[in-house]
């Protein structure tokens, strides 16, 4: 059950508040090193006025540098009924279900949030050696926190053709912006663009295309959002790239995938088996999409 | 050229010394967000009185949650002169080659160190599109920083034999300490443990074990080292699997591989084709070892 939103899962927004710790200093929080190690206030809870509920371990909300804002304006206006109005937590990096709307209240708590959010199958990721999710002990599989990388591809198009991929360079470069006549097991080139993203704040240092499921990789051209700090890069990164060989699949069509690496250089894994999920949340394996030549009459 | 260290190219210790932030601070540095941002002082360089150097962001260095230190003590003694008396750098969760050992200098600069330990090609992670070292744009290529994570196999041990994988809990129980006879194709059952590791202070959140090449995976247990705080999982987690189905190879020997998931639940990858090194270096590729049965005579 649930939305199947694909890419459409992700977005995002300049959002306008007070920073998480300027707020719990005002309540009374002085010093957190000596608040969790001497009397165990591990977790930041939220809760929303609808019932939901959902926590933060205290060194991501409390960090000078974890950025986390109680937010009462988004893109410079304040914030839409459906994204929280009045107050919101924005838990920047972080599977998006910690970041409480319509916030009613937040404590600290020596264990994080009861609740389904926190909790519940819904929202664990599960190992391979689980094969029924029934069997799950789901005290012993941790909540989501921050993410892993992804990336995603928005815009392809087929700039040219080649009959041959061992051919020279004339047919290499033989742009056609139109029609191209392409049969399976030709070459074209293609170019797309996107954009990528990883969670924790980590910067995303590359992302590599492949039009031949992964025997040759293009690396692409990081744009926009390339320059984010240092462990806070909490917004896309764009990227483009110019020149995929890809190869007509016998349907005729041609397959792309994406990967991004981050600057632990963790990469983004060919497929989710090892991390899965009841409803498919957090899967971070290649992104794919095809691309039907087109073709003259 | 270098050492081919394997699993010896990490260790653990004790550390002892003052915190970096406070040593920044009684030079001077009283709002090092504002230092970043008005002054551009983004870097944090160390200086070895052997020439060495090398930088970390400041991020990085001046996190409360960041646990950088200037060392002056290794497991309650003073540090040994080959771990770099009187004084050296920690930097918890990052690439080895950030904790300057014998250091003279630290200074506040717009850019990253200069010298080869920071910006040459052997601390440089490649892409699979690079194929000739020669050719890179080195300045476009991100310096080590925090590092992915990793897991290895210390102990292994045949416990029992089972003349067909598909056969019932009868064979399944028959355990053997002693010698076995397995041929070929038989599975027999393994005990292994051993450690695992996450950059950037990453908890490490699962273990897997393959006796068959990732067709099955069997979760470890994990023991010391789980409970490290958020984020701040800075020494190793150790782990131990009691029951690997593991095939016998034509060859007579059984393979098991390790890999570990982090928090983010990023994933130790299979092999080592999206993120290389000319010297092997942040090579996390899964852990691979062999196991010679012993045989009766």
């Amino acid at each position: 059950s649930g939305t199947s939103w694909g890419q459409g899962a992700i977005s995002t927004a300049k959002w306008g508040g007070v920073k998480l710790s300027e707020v719990l200093k005002l309540a009374g929080l002085d010093d957190p090193i000596h608040a969790q190690e001497t009397g165990g206030m591990e977790h930041i809870r939220f809760y929303s006025i609808d019932g939901m509920k959902a926590s933060i371990c205290i060194e991501k909300g409390l960090s000078p540098y974890g950025d986390c804002i109680v937010a009462y304006e988004m893109n410079g206006e304040p914030l839409p009924r459906d994204h929280g109005f009045p107050l919101r937590v924005i838990v920047p990096g972080y599977a998006a279900v910690r970041n409480v709307k319509w916030l009613s209240k937040i404590e600290l708590s020596g264990t994080e949030a009861d609740g389904a959010w926190q909790r519940g199958l819904n929202y664990k990721t599960l190992p391979p050696s689980v094969t029924d999710a029934k069997t799950v002990n789901l005290a012993e599989m941790p909540s989501m926190t921050e993410v892993s990388l992804f990336s995603g591809i928005t815009q392809t198009e087929i700039v040219s053709s080649s009959s041959s991929p061992s051919n020279d360079d004339d047919d290499a470069n033989a742009t056609t912006t139109t029609a191209i006549d392409a049969k399976p097991g030709d070459v074209v080139r293609v170019k797309a663009s996107g954009w990528a993203w990883a969670g924790g704040g980590r910067n995303v240092v590359r992302v590599d295309l492949t039009g031949d499921n992964g025997a040759s990789w293009t690396t692409a051209t990081l744009t926009e959002g390339k320059d984010q700090r240092f462990g806070r890069a909490w917004a896309w990164v764009f990227w483009e790239c110019d020149d995929i060989a890809a190869t007509v699949q016998p349907d005729g069509k041609v397959r792309l995938a994406s990967k991004a690496v981050d600057m632990a250089f963790n990469v983004q894994p060919e497929s989710s088996d090892h991390t899965w999920n009841v409803r498919g949340l957090g899967n971070n394996s290649w992104y794919r999409t095809e691309v039907t030549p087109p073709q003259t009459t």
